[in-house]
């Protein structure tokens, strides 16, 4: 079976006309849910210490670091705008395999459209098959690759990158099964990471090794023409389960980015549901903390094994925690990345609330479930069940929900007047003549 | 048992004081043959595509490309000169492992003492410790993770490449601990890029992966502090066999660089025994081709399996040939990488010589025995039996065969003043009171 000379033969063949309005309309949120969390995540200390170390070595001004003022050379800028966007672990999840694919593939490529005279829609085009790229290769090797401990995001990310890389860079099919080589051959991350700015750095270093791939081929730098599926090859050095016809079965039929996700919360998965019952909670009856007596959770028990942090000091710390979960979601209503903040943690209105939170775990319930009960100092009860929290894919974000995220995330980096031509270059990305629009519009004035 | 930190505790602690003086010669050695391939392979269409490939992306002129004319920041230039040091299969070998290890150390750690002021003691200390690491590193997973499909060379490399710019950047405890964390995180190179120019990429890319990390590290970018050995960390995600204490046992007193070997020909270790029985025949008796009737090779099984090509007509097929390999080495006197040139296969009078050459499987010779023998036209017959081929740790390139493999690689490349002084730099090198001066000999006037 031909699986990187398949793969390859599509990437370089398939146009946009060839992918599904549907599709499509999903990569535009995914890119707008990126750029949110590329600009947001700009100022984190990952970020500020990477461009620190780096700077020295950057190459000509040709791409910008989004939410920043430095201009670097595109590998770089990939590298960079890549950490930007994984570090409030914020981004997007494709579930079937738990990879966030736009940080790997979405960053080297809009580097590339600031090099390159490249349309909005040439770009959105090399993103979407960019990220089917990673997520088809995710689930040829998902789960045992990520069971052994492999960040599936920067392994699989590599490849999605250089396949969208390769398509900006026009290369042949040839070319395009060496740039897949290329980078396969440089899978980064491991789970031990989590925890640590290392994990951020997987797929801003992924994006930056497909790039580098890409532009090696571009120039008949050579590779394997079975790199995917050789013998001593990718998939099975990597993974002890590999089903390579999940890379090739129903190319350009089946869509992986469809099954694409956007947090809405800036926390791990699993206190997705007690936030959103919170949150619409306090919409639907106007809630405030001081009207409250208690409130009881009643989750999945893995809430409680991975988030029972009951008094938590630190905002890191706050992530873990449903108690302060459910507590700020009271209070503010949202729980965005400034939520899950040092000064949240700490604010006496939370702290006070979060102590009258209790949480049960009800082996019943599913993951993205959630029974949350309010009683109020006059005695009365209220009960909200959520059946799918938001953000899964059967309760997706609308574009609304996505905008509302954006805007909280670039506050305080973009006046209001780039926000709102941020957002709207991103909805209309495929009638931008110049992607490159994007990144200009996405630093501050 | 904590590996990453007792192993950053020794490489921040251990002085070129604590090295004993025969384990810093191999290291001069090491050097020596380094600089050599590096500046022999820089004209190598690998070399070439790959410069044209990342140049317009390069950064201020820091490092020289070995052998060349340009000037890049030092990542990159390290990128470059790991590529063209490994081109030519022509570096040196750790045999308990196979990895070649100066490719990853060296490059950047060269570039480094070109941006930093750096002595000739600091700059080869850094080179003993960061080969040392890459060996152990692989001495803990190999052969699983060799046999796997994993191009060892790029995944210890990295590693080690780390721990040698780790020491010039002077990293403290806890900054080496991120910085191998870091480069664990960014393995490179899978087997079945063998053949192509993937293969050397990875060591050059691996020493550009250790450089990032220590340089991240440097500037207190932070990864885990158990990278090596946690349960999702490095060893166990990448092999199936790990023994940690090959990474931390008898650190300072048993030195895996002592075992670190030279090829003396330019092709696969199982055809050397040959190419040194026909050389040492041929200085022995004043040999000529045409006083030959036939060679008779006796060689270990292997030799015919992997390098049985009967009439090879380009270069890189000659490395596949024993047959080229004894001819070859009978009318030149030599076996480099220029005589496995197309040019060199192509010529009449090796061609008729190795046509007139038989190679018998003898299953009871050893991978690095030989027995040799010519028949001439008067009918006399001269034998000669190889216990241990030049080369091996039993029978090590000598200092003056080293000297004549340079000079034959950087022959067209340097004149021969700057050649001596190359030579005499390296040589000398804890003498430099700049280690810059290497880089700066090593490129054209």
């Amino acid at each position: 079976m031909e699986v990187t000379r398949t793969l390859a033969r599509f990437l370089v063949s398939a146009g946009p006309e060839d992918v599904p309005a549907p599709v499509r309309k999903e990569c535009v949120r995914t890119l707008l849910n990126w750029v949110g969390v590329a600009v947001g995540g700009s100022r984190h200390p990952a970020v500020e210490n990477a461009v620190a170390a780096i700077s020295p070595f950057a190459g000509p001004p040709q791409a910008r670091l989004l939410g920043r003022t430095e201009r670097w050379d595109i590998l770089n800028a990939a590298l960079v705008n890549g950490i930007s966007s994984h570090v409030f672990d914020f981004d997007d999840t494709h579930l079937k395999t738990v990879i966030h694919p736009s940080g790997p593939v979405v960053s080297p490529v809009l580097a590339l459209a600031e090099y390159l005279p490249v349309s909005g829609r040439e770009f959105l085009h090399a993103v979407t098959l960019g990220i089917e790229t990673a997520c088809r290769a995710g689930n040829a090797v998902y789960p045992d690759h990520y069971e052994a401990g492999w960040h599936i995001t920067g392994t699989a990310g590599s490849i999605g990158a250089a396949a969208a890389a390769g398509i900006l860079l026009r290369l042949d099919e040839l070319q395009m099964t060496w740039a897949l080589g290329l980078a396969a051959s440089q899978p980064v991350g491991l789970r031990e990471s989590f925890g640590s700015m290392n994990k951020s750095f997987n797929p801003g270093r992924a994006g930056q090794n497909g790039l580098t791939a890409a532009l090696l081929a571009s120039r008949n730098f050579t590779s394997s023409r079975r790199m995917l599926e050789a013998k001593r090859g990718w998939g099975r050095t990597i993974s002890t389960r590999h089903d390579f016809l999940e890379i090739t079965g129903e190319l350009g039929r089946r869509w992986e980015i469809s099954l694409n996700t956007y947090k809405p919360f800036a926390c791990g998965i699993v206190i997705h549901p007690a936030i959103d019952a919170c949150i619409q909670l306090r919409k639907e009856h106007g809630l405030t903390a001081d009207r409250i007596d208690r409130i009881v959770l009643k989750v999945h028990p893995l809430v409680l094994e991975l988030t029972g942090k009951k008094e938590p000091d630190e905002g890191l710390e706050g992530k873990f925690s449903v108690y302060h979960a459910a507590a700020v979601a009271i209070v503010s209503g949202k729980a965005g990345e400034k939520e899950f903040g040092d000064r949240a943690v700490r604010d006496p209105a939370v702290v006070a609330l979060r102590g009258r939170v209790t949480a049960l775990a009800d082996p019943f319930l599913k993951e993205d479930q959630v029974e949350a009960t309010v009683v109020l100092r006059d005695g009365s009860e209220l009960r909200k069940f959520v059946e799918h929290a938001v953000g899964s894919v059967e309760r997706p974000m609308t574009d609304g929900d996505l905008e509302a995220k954006f805007a909280d995330l670039v506050e305080g980096i973009l006046d209001s007047r780039r926000t709102r031509d941020l957002v709207e270059a991103c909805w209309g990305v495929e009638s931008l003549s110049r992607a490159a629009t994007l990144a200009e519009t996405a630093v501050p004035r």
